[in-house]
């Protein structure tokens, strides 16, 4: 197989969790930096690649595959080992569940885009968009504690790193970096702890691709 | 197996996707309806179940799954005929790229929730928050119109349904609702026209669960 290509923003969560599947799976790749604050992804040069105009994309032999999740699948599937989701179909929808509730209901809220848009058409000031900010992560990592609660181990799911520990650390780091208080959330601040000892997951951490 | 519940309410366009996977499997199933515009998901019953107080649920044997794609998912584990994703994992990689498009780029910036807090903590004015509501839409469905452009048939991938017409039919049912026009998606009218002719489709419609 031809090396894959990941374009890839550094402080992007999204790219973050592509970053530390690829990290787990041991897989070699080439990485090219899309400068969000700067509107590369809106370069045609780009957006002829991915029309979505969004990080990250995987670029495997010419296939282009965009989505964050869609590209970690894609990876748990081409690299089985080792596995990013359990065997039995209850256990995986509940890693995929708690993956989606940080995918789904946190972190589209609180991407750049939007924070841009609250900013610009809507006019809100500094201290509304942070408010926005940590409403929408108090509210999902809540929901995320709770859901995770009863079949947790050292991480998430059981003791090996899931796909759901793969989208909680980029999101514990987006919360740190706007100040929410994260003591309502032990298990979270627990695992996250765990996984940020894990050297695929260290690896993948921003400041490492900090331009 | 035991018959699943489906917990539900007739406008989510989350729990819509699940009602049409239901009705494409061919599940016979029960009905909870959970109102969300009085606060159904709430209340302490509710949220016992599900601490993330979202639609939709589905709760099998005692198991509970939560989030929409998890749940169809694990629906197409269970009960593998028609399938709902390709076989081949680039073909599967696109169709899922697809599905959250809409799952995680359009859909969580417009829900309920969202336009609630909007308009309560934020004071953003009725027409404010349509234009917000239009805004996402639009930028999601050229997106998504671009992206599935390539390799569409009947359905935005190929000629049977996938989880991505599953997301589709009703982003585009609530596009309608809100006045989004859509001649710049003429793929995207296409394929909501050829799927809302599908029985499958046809039987999960909101108008037919208003209570």
């Amino acid at each position: 197989m031809i090396r894959p290509v990941l374009f890839d923003y550094f402080r992007s969560s999204a790219s973050y969790r592509v970053r530390i599947a690829l990290a787990l799976k041991g897989v070699d790749h080439d990485r090219v930096e899309v400068n969000l604050l700067e509107g590369g992804q809106r370069e045609d040069s780009y957006r002829a690649r991915n029309p979505q105009a969004l990080v990250p994309m995987l670029e495997v032999d010419g296939r282009r595959i965009v989505q964050s999740l869609a590209i970690i699948q894609w990876l748990d599937r081409t690299y089985p080992d080792p596995p990013l989701v359990p065997t039995d179909p209850f256990d995986q929808a509940h890693v995929q569940a708690l993956a989606l509730a940080i995918a789904c209901d946190i972190h589209p809220l609180n991407n750049l885009r939007v924070l841009k848009h609250l900013a610009g058409p809507l006019g809100a000031p500094q201290e509304v968009r942070d408010e926005w900010y940590r409403h929408w992560v108090k509210e999902g990592l809540a929901a995320l504690e709770a859901t995770a609660a009863e079949r947790s181990g050292r991480f998430l799911f059981g003791d090996s790193p899931t796909l759901a520990d793969i989208c909680l650390v980029p999101q514990m780091f987006n919360a740190r970096r706007f100040a929410v208080p994260l003591e309502p959330y032990p298990l979270l601040v627990r695992v996250d702890a765990e996984a940020s000892r894990h050297e695929a997951f260290a690896s993948a951490h921003p400041d490492r691709f900090q331009p």
